[in-house]
């Protein structure tokens, strides 16, 4: 019957690209908390958040006290009855953008952003997505697959007005750099090099590629 | 008040990308048989192409014994009344995929696409948007701008199933190479050089950066 992926993520981005993809999901929301992780490079940093909010939500699913809880829960939301819990993949993400190897993370406030935007505009920087994969095989021994994947973004320059006009649109406020190219930056975004869904938030070719290396079919998926 | 911008185009790809970028816009479906032009190097034909989509609206537009019937339909559509065709900027476009110098066009039925896609797979090739941007200066001089933008395209390898599956989509249908690069294909696509919006259709970005430097600014663009 295959495996039932569990997305440990509530940002609406990452269900939209699966959605696109003709995969079936649950949410889960991790309730990890960010400031736990202290590492500094992009790269490293999304790998632990992702890892670590997937370990969140795969150990709440497996607990033996909330099994019960999360079971109806699940079968409520997806009125079905063949779910079992040795049956899950979970998957956490974390993206953050870099710029010369430091992280911007989601801007505190306009200007916070607006400083964002001007180190990014007329240059090249990096997106990173850490994935984190957490199942169980068919002997029942648990699995982690832990990966990031990078897309360099490049900007054409953008005018002080330009960027105080993409503010006014205050589509910078939840993400990370202060911008979103699935929105009205996409107008300054003069090319990538890499995945596109990986900057907007999954790096969905590079995950469907490492579930079928990993031999898990995912249930219900139309594609 | 600034120009208005005319999409010489009937896709709702276009109009989605120009929409998300907050620019306002009228259509008006080039009439033009693309039959007519011989042209085989893909980006000299996209070029060609998106000219004569865009001269043919332009011409209707200016033509005497038309303009009143354009300009109210025009008038009926917007419910606006301030409307000058001296002030419109006319955009043709056209988009191909390429595969080792030769075009892949919308396949003609199932097995065509399923040819194409055997050629794409597990390798890199070319998608090439041309672009043709019409229209008179304050000195009422036409003017042309024609380029095209190039977007590589690199897909994972799929198998003959994994084939048969997405063309069990249908979204192949009417799309350039037979696969939609914003649709279930995603999900296979490994990494792109370029602007993604350049694949799905339009290369915002470039149209933007040009209209900048002609100085022609849009009326009611909202970003």
């Amino acid at each position: 019957m295959g495996y039932r992926l569990i997305l440990a993520s509530a940002s609406p981005r990452r269900r939209e690209i699966l959605s696109q993809a003709g995969i079936a999901y649950n949410v889960i929301p991790s309730e990890f908390n960010e400031r736990e992780i202290m590492e500094k490079e992009p790269e490293n940093y999304v790998k632990k958040l992702a890892l670590a909010k997937a370990k969140e939500v795969y150990q709440r699913l497996f607990a033996g006290e909330n099994n019960k809880k999360l079971d109806d829960k699940f079968v409520f939301e997806n009125r079905e009855n063949d779910f079992r819990l040795e049956s899950l993949v979970v998957l956490g993400a974390d993206t953050v953008v870099a710029h010369c190897g430091n992280i911007l993370n989601k801007p505190s406030d306009r200007k916070d952003a607006a400083e964002m935007l001007k180190k990014l505009q007329g240059s090249m920087h990096e997106v990173y997505t850490g994935v984190a994969l957490l199942y169980k095989n068919v002997d029942g021994e648990e699995n982690i697959k832990n990966f990031a994947v990078k897309t360099q973004v490049c900007f054409y320059p953008m005018t002080t007005q330009e960027i105080e006009n993409y503010l006014d649109c205050e589509e910078y406020a939840d993400k990370a750099g202060a911008y979103a190219i699935q929105g009205k930056m996409a107008a300054y975004i003069r090319e990538i090099h890499g995945d596109y869904y990986n900057v907007v938030g999954l790096p969905l070719s590079a995950v469907v590629q490492e579930l079928k290396q990993l031999k898990i079919e995912l249930y219900s998926c139309a594609f």
